[in-house]
């Protein structure tokens, strides 16, 4: 927690300008009411912003974007702060540049299949706004039902239908982008294959680091001529990865490969999430397969068979839609079931390759028994993809403490076997000093070298994604984390 | 062609540090044999390197850059030299790092389907290595049989079947790059969806502008399970633009949909390349489809169905492997074909929308006409991507004159319909001028400032995707094309 060691508040800074235009419902600067913005989703780091202004539109984002380059500030860009890595909290106390109310679904073009959206629309809604045209947005985050658009791109999100269908980066087609000196620039589209530099690939995941987007287009889908949904339950947690193994190992490529152990199975069983899997089992492995009937017959007759060589205790088919709800409904609902256990909920995120997960999760389960704290694991198997979580009482420091030493061990056991630091989350502030894990110097500083290009000021959203106090590459002219504290 | 106004030539470099570990065989500096160096396969710029120096390592590509440096000399990296927009001609009469010689593929990972492979690899040598193994790399740009892999990352290379499978940048995922400074940073690898800035992405299609690559991790696919080729030859380009259309809006999305105008066809029947198209015929497209045979048997009903319709006077369908090679011959050869009809050939490529075709070529030809050009059509019609050829005989200037004329109308034309200056050829040297026509200042500004972040010297490929004497948004700062000349 380094980050919050040395910072201090800044200079009270000129409203004036900004109320001039901006109706007093939309500017919260009350200190009571600021701290409700204090952190997203990662309750490890909190702090207050100075300000938090509600932009409804493109012009208003570069208004307080402009304000905040006169006043010296950095600020924040926040969707639905569902985020779990830090990366909406201000903790440089800048302002916090709400974006929400940016929520039109500007257009659906259902002939070449994609739609503009503004970045605070929520996930879940796009889907149910172009279902009617025979059309759905793919990437599928846990949080969908509340996540936005914007904080997606900026996360380049995940979800448990990645597996077959890719990230967020793999829908995004084009972007408008409000840079941090308030120029904006469009780029990308819905043509395939522009010339030039990838700059929407390239802002796709920057963690707000590189501006405000204001506007996105994505490409939509088809959904698939038919879905089966499967549940296979284990008496043991490395049987479930084993199944996870042949399945992908057969060439079978599943919409979605799921695991919960059993710690998450009781704290599903214990919630409104309720979702009838024995409470005795190990594990649960939700299996869905998408594409036409032939094929999925034929996945189906292999998939039983290995849930029968990997000693299935049993084995569920959804026969309907309302089935299919059910079995799902654990594995959506398991997050918000943790977060039942205790006051405060832990997500971890790191990636370890397939045929590693089992012995991984063991280590996971000594490292808990080490730290004495409570890991539930849900997590996308199919992509090797953990989430190992951590339920404590973040009131209790010395609690807290263990909690973090378990999680920077959890990682560098991803690391160690072949893996990465973070699936779908972001680096944020959570991770910022384990970049050094996975990443050379010469690939930190090339990253450092275009954040800089493109904010030379550190305005958008400083202290995230990199180390404290790293010199770029060119010596002492320009150093990150300068900005006035 | 104001760059080639401008270029005068450098002051002697000191060769003997290069002497000193390069054996004499791999570094050409005689006047001679570096012209031969003069060009890619853009015939419209022409300037010999200084020296060109055959690189069979990565250890000699840091050398060679280091050295670059010292002498204060720009580096332009060459594959096969099969780009179509000067993009490995060495402009600022630098140093050719010539990297045919690292054609090793380095590993094949069948089970997690991946490939790692020097940049020298020719694209068609891949897959010849991995389809024992069931597997294939599947962007297949029409010189695969000359161009490499590296040479494909630098472009962002398509092909016929880049329709269904998507271009290189969707393959590519992870590489090891030699930065201008020398350093090297391995970016991306195996695993899916790595944290922090998506460097590979951003280096795919930099056109050689952000170093060099010395490896490159490429993504495989298993072979479709079944394939089917048809032939449907028209009394009217129109008509045959007119099926792409009702084929894309059917919802079939198949794995290559190409069109040869009858210049082409004249020219294929004249040459080597003879398919038997009948040589009156206005347009031949040919159409694949790859899946399962169920689907397949369904799409191939609605096809005829189609070709009926638009009154194709003709069709023919493959029955097996050697009739599907036979239909393929033509399209395959077309643009060597082509380079028979003349001494020189440019070849053209934008995009239009696919609504849009028919109109665009009937306005090709009017262009054609106007300027007293040869224009040969021939393209990847299912993405609207053009490729009109113009022949014609280089020796000429008042000819040179009016073929850059059409094409630069062409390109305008593109762009005035909706569509863009470039779908897989790069900008190189050829459309840095147009740049303008499609991206607005800022958005030129900002991808200058991701260049000079990596190569603040403008070491690497100078003088190409930009425009002349563009200052970046930070005003005298820093400005393109200072390398000494």
């Amino acid at each position: 927690m380094s980050h919050l060691d040395s910072v201090s508040s800044p200079k009270t800074p000129d409203f004036s300008a900004l109320k001039s235009w901006i109706p007093p419902e939309r500017l919260i600067t009350d200190p009571g009411e600021v701290s409700v913005y204090e952190c997203d989703g990662l309750p490890l780091h909190k702090k207050s912003p100075i300000a938090v202004v509600l932009c409804k539109s493109e012009e208003e984002v570069v208004q307080t974007v402009k304000w905040c380059d006169r006043e010296g500030l950095p600020f924040v860009p926040r969707g639905a702060g569902t985020g779990l890595s830090g990366g909406a909290t201000p903790i440089t106390a800048g302002v916090i540049i709400d974006l929400n109310r940016m929520n039109r679904i500007k257009h659906i073009d259902a002939e070449n299949r994609f739609a503009i959206v503004e970045p605070g629309v929520i996930n879940n809604h796009l889907s149910d706004a172009t279902r009617p045209q025979g059309l759905e947005y793919a990437p599928d985050p846990s949080s969908q039902r509340a996540c936005t658009i914007g904080g997606n791109v900026a996360e380049n999100s995940g979800g448990p239908h990645c597996l077959k269908y890719g990230v967020t980066t793999d829908h995004v087609l084009g972007l408008r982008v409000v840079l941090p000196d308030g120029q904006i620039v469009q780029m990308g589209g819905p043509e395939i294959d522009q010339p030039g530099y990838d700059l929407t690939g390239l802002f796709v995941g920057t963690e707000g680091t590189f501006g405000i987007v204001t506007e996105v287009t994505v490409n939509l889908i088809p959904p698939p001529p038919s879905v089966r949904t499967y549940l296979a339950i284990f008496d043991s947690l490395g049987l479930a990865c084993r199944m996870v193994s042949q399945i992908t190992r057969s060439g079978i490529l599943p919409a979605a490969l799921e695991i919960m152990d059993q710690n998450t199975i009781r704290a599903v069983e214990a919630s409104v999430f309720r979702a009838g899997y024995p409470e005795d089992a190990a594990a649960v492995l939700l299996i869905e397969t998408h594409g036409i009937d032939d094929s999925l017959a034929d996945e189906e007759a292999r998939i039983i068979e290995f849930a029968q060589e990997c000693h299935a205790i049993e084995f569920r088919t959804a026969n309907d839609e309302k089935e299919r709800m059910d079995l799902w409904k654990g594995r959506k609902g398991a997050f918000g079931a943790m977060g039942r256990v205790n006051t405060d909920l832990y997500v971890l995120d790191g990636v370890v390759p397939r045929t590693q997960l089992e012995s991984v999760l063991n280590r996971v389960g000594e490292i808990a028994e080490k730290h004495q704290v409570t890991v539930s694991n849900v997590f996308h198997a199919g992509d090797g993809n953990l989430h190992p979580n951590i339920s404590y009482d973040g009131r209790d420091p010395e609690e807290s403490h263990r909690v973090l030493e378990a999680g920077k061990e959890i990682l560098q056991l991803c690391v160690d076997s072949g893996g990465t630091i973070s699936g779908e989350h972001g680096i944020g502030l959570e991770k910022s000093e384990f970049l050094p894990m996975v990443f050379s110097d010469e690939h930190i500083d090339t990253m450092i070298e275009l954040r800089l290009a493109v904010d030379p000021q550190e305005r958008s959203n400083p202290q995230k994604i990199f180390p404290d106090n790293r010199v770029s590459k060119d010596g002492g002219r320009q150093k990150l984390n300068k900005v006035p504290q």
